[in-house]
């Protein structure tokens, strides 16, 4: 982060403070980390003292075990009013915390409108070294932000596909096999005409397991039906009504995420049709609330929690001068539920 | 935060950037703050420099208009693994988000175990001057975090009761109202006996709503059965399903969440109860989810988007010298949907 190249002379350490406040360097050390071994009166004198000489986070950070700013920060691109529809997010955030927290490391997080404004708000915490490193999700295909990383040597890591990691650490769910193995278990079950209906279309990951719905409904036979959404349950509700009261009407829905297929449960059951008799529904990812419908969903199932965790690791090892590589994480899994069935 | 009380002498000031670089203090600004008007090559050499005068963030924050660290912080103590459930905190965060980005803030998280950690990360940030201000949430009625904030001058808002925040700026909202208002609904339908579905009970929130659930119900001569958990589908699903296969079945039930009433409405269609033709169910907060079932959900709707942008605002109020006030932010409505109706 550049910061290593900075000579040592003319910072505040925590020698300086000691001699000042008149205190061994280990009872300045106690007393900035907040640990027990100081009184009360100490404590107070030496952050007293520490103010005084214009002891701040980054020079103490320095001093103090090359700590730096213990900070991770994850810049979403995403609509806020969308954010909280689903899952994922809070359960990745939730992953990465639970690495982080071990080590006392904090998350900085940041919602902005556009994958340009991501980039600006990297360039920001680099500058003004905010972060020890950064997660980088939903990449886009044309996505910046991997390439501006590598060029200033922000230790980052890509939640994604490696083909658009910029040569940086990734790690990555094999989506376009899970694709296929829920293609195949739908075509087995005979169904010929299939429905996926994806999230955003800028994502990479989006693109992915469009690719290999098509390739693997194109090898099986079957025709395969793309509905774009935004992941919303709105659209998802929507597309489904669409289709379902449409022509030639898909019976099997993949939806890309969870509160779209309870949406799509929903318009099925007011259509009055069958849920597994006349539509079979899929869900990725797999959520608690894929248990709590009727029936409960079949869905791709992946422990986000865990992923988020995975991730956390792999970006204290980049810090730490790890080469980069890339990671496969567990591949989702199908857990077969009340919602898929064999076609009438 | 303590930080006024510093002498400005001993500071890397950009006036000491620009003397060093030989150029003027604008295009050092222009060259920290990353925007036009400096050449790369200007701009690299005076990054070069501020790293030799070991220039860093918050001595320039210092510097540039007392702009300080440009991050607002939020512990959270609950489980990872349950935080991704509900759709409230995310919702939460999209609000502050809107606030935050709009002059460049960020949001620092911290995920702990229990609200003993949570003070504890709030003393290191308050030590390390990681954060110009702390949003407060889920606080307990011996909760020690409004009175640390006081004591040493954090700028707080406490998000809760006013009776809980400690003499600090508090935005709630007006939880007992609003449950009287679901009770007397349920009440005039004819429901003689109403089960509260209540979340974590070591909340302020949740005994509020639990004192006015009882007395209203009191007031009202029905009788009010209430029923823990800890705001998971899971705990929603068996003590909806204890209650309704018990003796002296509740009619009604009034959720803490959203998913533990969609977990509520599987567990009544499973045993073969009509919604709500036998069982009614109310969702408190509202969500899209609760527009997605079937029957759709009657529920507590409160902007919670809305609510984090509120709490923002009034922080940066507070970081600009406001004095502590409670402030009422609007209070939950309720919608009425298909899932409730009158006693048979």
């Amino acid at each position: 982060m550049g910061t290593s190249r900075r000579p040592s002379t003319g910072r505040v350490t925590i020698a300086d403070i000691a001699e000042r406040a008149g205190v061994s360097i280990g009872a300045v050390s106690f007393a900035l980390n907040g640990r027990k071994g100081v009184s009360e009166e100490t404590r107070a004198r030496i952050l007293r003292v520490a103010d005084e000489l214009g002891w701040a986070p980054s020079t103490a950070a320095r001093s103090l075990a090359e700590a730096k700013t213990e900070t991770f920060g994850l810049v979403l691109a995403r609509d806020p009013h969308n954010l909280g529809v689903e899952s994922f997010y809070m359960e990745f955030f939730a992953g990465l915390e639970v690495e982080l927290s071990k080590r006392g490391f904090s998350l900085l997080l940041q919602v902005v409108g556009s994958t340009g404004e991501a980039l600006e708000t990297l360039r920001k915490w680099h500058r003004t070294r905010r972060v020890d490193g950064v997660v980088l999700t939903d990449l886009t295909s044309d996505d910046p932000r991997a390439a501006f990383a590598a060029q200033v040597g922000l230790p980052a890591v890509v939640v994604g596909d490696p083909s658009v990691s910029g040569g940086l650490t990734s790690v990555w769910t094999d989506d376009a096999t899970s694709m296929r193995e829920v293609v195949r278990h739908l075509a087995a079950l005979g169904h010929r005409r299939i429905a996926r209906v994806s999230g955003l279309g800028t994502l990479v990951h989006t693109r992915i397991r469009d690719d290999a719905f098509a390739d693997e409904a194109r090898a099986l036979g079957v025709e395969a039906v793309l509905l774009s959404t935004d992941y919303t349950p709105v659209q998802g509700e929507r597309v489904t009504r669409e289709a379902l009261t449409g022509r030639d009407a898909p019976t099997a829905f993949i939806y890309d995420n969870d509160v779209m297929a309870v949406a799509g449960l929903t318009v099925a059951m007011e259509l009055g049709l069958g849920v597994p008799s006349e539509v079979s529904i899929i869900a990725w990812d797999d959520s608690v609330l894929c248990e709590h419908t009727l029936p409960k969903l079949t869905a791709l199932s992946h422990d986000v929690v865990a992923f988020g965790a995975h991730v956390a690791r792999r970006l204290f090892d980049v810090v730490a001068g790890a080469d980069p590589e890339a990671f496969l994480d567990s591949s989702p899994s199908l857990v077969i539920r009340g919602s898929t069935g064999p076609i009438r």
